[in-house]
């Protein structure tokens, strides 16, 4: 019998499904489960995407140009220069979500054996991705007693080697919700030009910045336009990340006619998910204005809940609709674990993704848990309170 | 600045894309260009499929299991036992077209420098996928004059290294219409059982098949079930091949739990898509008989016209709906870049696909093109036409 790759072995399971059979036991066994393990957000998709879709009227599904139809880059690009970033159709391309972007953005600029420098605690999938591509992921840590704000320019000195090729940011983070200051991608400017790096940006949560603050895109730093590449997504955006559409912008013309060759060889992306996209260009203001006091409200129910708990310490998110709680246990996964199998209260209980799959420094996080706040307000009162509860007889609390 | 991979450089252009421009030239000078060299096919996609992405009336469009609709890898599993492959819903994942399941693959069965084999001429995106995976591509040479059928088992053994790790076969073939007997499967189960070789099988094509021949899946070949692995997609059967939707099919369960950790990684397949995908497993034989019998006819005219013409040779294909013909012409590429500049007939000229791009080996197939019969008869009687009445005049005409 023939062998799967060492590449395949390596590649993680996904830590927010990890606990999937757990949670359908409790579920068999009559518990209510509130998940606040993926991000799956309950925001209904606007009307005008979905009613493009279905008024299609072609007789045939065809292929789109490999780089996405040519209105709806056009459409994308006002978008962009609608939010000051001042980028043309040709500067992008679309692609099958964000995640094709990424790996993309990847395969055009680093070689197997190439490093990239990543802020951890940072969206799982960046591994996969990275093994997929040969590329090594070189964390450099963040502190939850700072809010996971940026490291210093030394910092990511210290770790920069012949190898290095490019620095990945999420902004606003998943899976910590930190918003980047503009003197923060200021630091990051400073360091990817003395040392001639890519600057790859997920910016897929960009509307999802609160408390006034604006978000700050790479592609809106002067002086890098050839070393910045933003990663981008409808799936957030517009609640419909069933759609499978993103995109990759650089004002850097190889990476974009190199990403090309890479969209050529899987053909196109997907057609409908483009049709969705592009009427959502016309979502107005007043559904993001909803979208995000909505998304306020159940953060400060959810952070200010975790933080009256004795022990917890969870910093207040600026963006995206993740938190990192830090709580008082020995081990979040067996927490989180315990939680499903053995604990409930008045016949509920909640999933969590424990952090450390979000760490890929070896017992970093382990009493950490990311939750995404995607559900009403009434149900994360409900889970704090669970939370509560539960951390009051759990077995392996910490004081 | 800093420079893209050597990877990046390394992808190959689309060889049925490098051609446009000129085609576009053509164009806007006035002619009309019958366009023979992409295989989007002019066939309605079964109504069924359309309808149901229509019906559509969830208010989010969520992300679904990362491995598709268990519903929709229930009636998959279905369609493959009515087809003699005995597979059940566990042994397939739903993926974002035939392109992913290939990527998949590779990924799940082969590391960095590992080989694959694959005769030539071969579909011209394997290389695509085969340089992001950094696997390398081994050539093995097949004959226009036995109409491209399977090597010997001893030429197959004298590529194979301490690297090889898969064959890869295209079944029925893309760019060659060949259809594989069940004698050149045997032939391949006696080279991976021996050599415990993985055995890829691109079988888009399944449904066309001509003739009264029947399509022998690798999957049907008892004793290679661990070794056998199908690369499957709904874009040409239903021609939709803008849902991006196809499935990677296999006994192997290391195979398949790999790749499901590949896809997790990518969170899931598009939901439009799958929703077409399920509803078109109802689609009536009536219309597959239909397509089959209008492409029956295409090759027909088109085959038998062009063995018409002097110095030209087209093996008759048994599936698929595209064919590679012998020109006598010095260079191929050439050739069909001076049809769309430099010649006309009657205001019209032809677009092929220079069949070099579909070779490895330097220097081969250089007089050779493909031509793909998603044309009506009548279009592809005036294509014949034309490149009858081109040839008698090419200055780089072969005797």
């Amino acid at each position: 019998m023939p062998k799967i790759s060492q590449k395949g072995i390596a590649m993680p399971e996904s830590p927010i499904r990890k606990l999937v059979p757990f949670a359908e036991n409790a579920k068999k066994s009559g518990k209510r489960v509130y998940h606040l393990n993926i991000g799956q957000p309950d925001i209904h998709t606007p009307k005008i995407a979905l009613d493009a879709i279905s008024s299609f009227s072609n007789s045939v599904v065809e292929y789109s140009h490999s780089a996405g139809f040519e209105s709806y880059r056009k459409g994308l690009s006002k978008y962009y220069q609608n939010i000051d970033i001042n980028v043309s159709h040709s500067d992008l391309l679309i692609t099958t979500g964000g995640s094709e972007a990424l790996l993309f953005a990847l395969n055009s600029c680093l070689d197997d054996g190439d490093e990239i420098i990543i802020p951890e605690p940072f969206y799982a999938n960046y591994n996969g991705f990275s093994i997929s591509s040969g590329v090594k992921v070189v964390p450099i840590a963040t502190n939850i007693d700072d809010g996971f704000a940026l490291p210093s320019i030394q910092e990511f000195e210290k770790l920069i080697t012949s190898r290095t090729k490019a620095i990945l940011i999420c902004n606003p983070g998943n899976p910590t919700g930190y918003l980047y200051s503009k003197a923060e991608l200021e630091s990051l400017k400073e360091i990817v030009v003395k040392n001639n790096l890519f600057l790859i940006a997920d910016e897929v949560y960009r509307e999802f910045a609160y408390d006034g603050e604006k978000h700050h895109s790479v592609l809106n730093i002067s002086g890098i336009e050839n070393h910045a590449i933003v990663i981008d997504s409808t799936s957030k955006r517009y609640s419909m990340c069933g759609i499978r559409v993103g995109c990759i912008v650089s004002k850097n013309k190889d990476v974009i006619s190199t990403a090309l060759k890479f969209a050529q060889a899987r053909l196109s992306p997907p057609t409908f998910g483009q049709i969705a996209g592009e009427a959502a260009l016309c979502t107005p203001q007043s559904y993001f204005d909803k979208v995000s006091k909505e998304y306020v409200g159940r953060r400060n129910v959810l952070v200010n809940g975790l933080n009256s708990i004795e022990g917890v310490i969870c910093p207040k998110p600026k963006g995206a609709f993740y938190a990192i709680a830090q709580l008082p246990v020995d081990n979040a996964d067996e927490f989180a674990k315990w939680l499903l199998e053995e604990f409930s209260f008045e016949g509920e209980t909640i999933m969590v993704a424990p952090a450390a799959g979000f760490y890929s420094t070896i017992n970093s996080g382990f009493n950490q848990v990311r939750i995404a706040y995607v559900l009403n307000k009434d149900s994360l009162k409900k889970a704090v309170q669970i939370l509560k509860e539960a951390l009051k007889v759990y077995p392996g609390r910490v004081v």
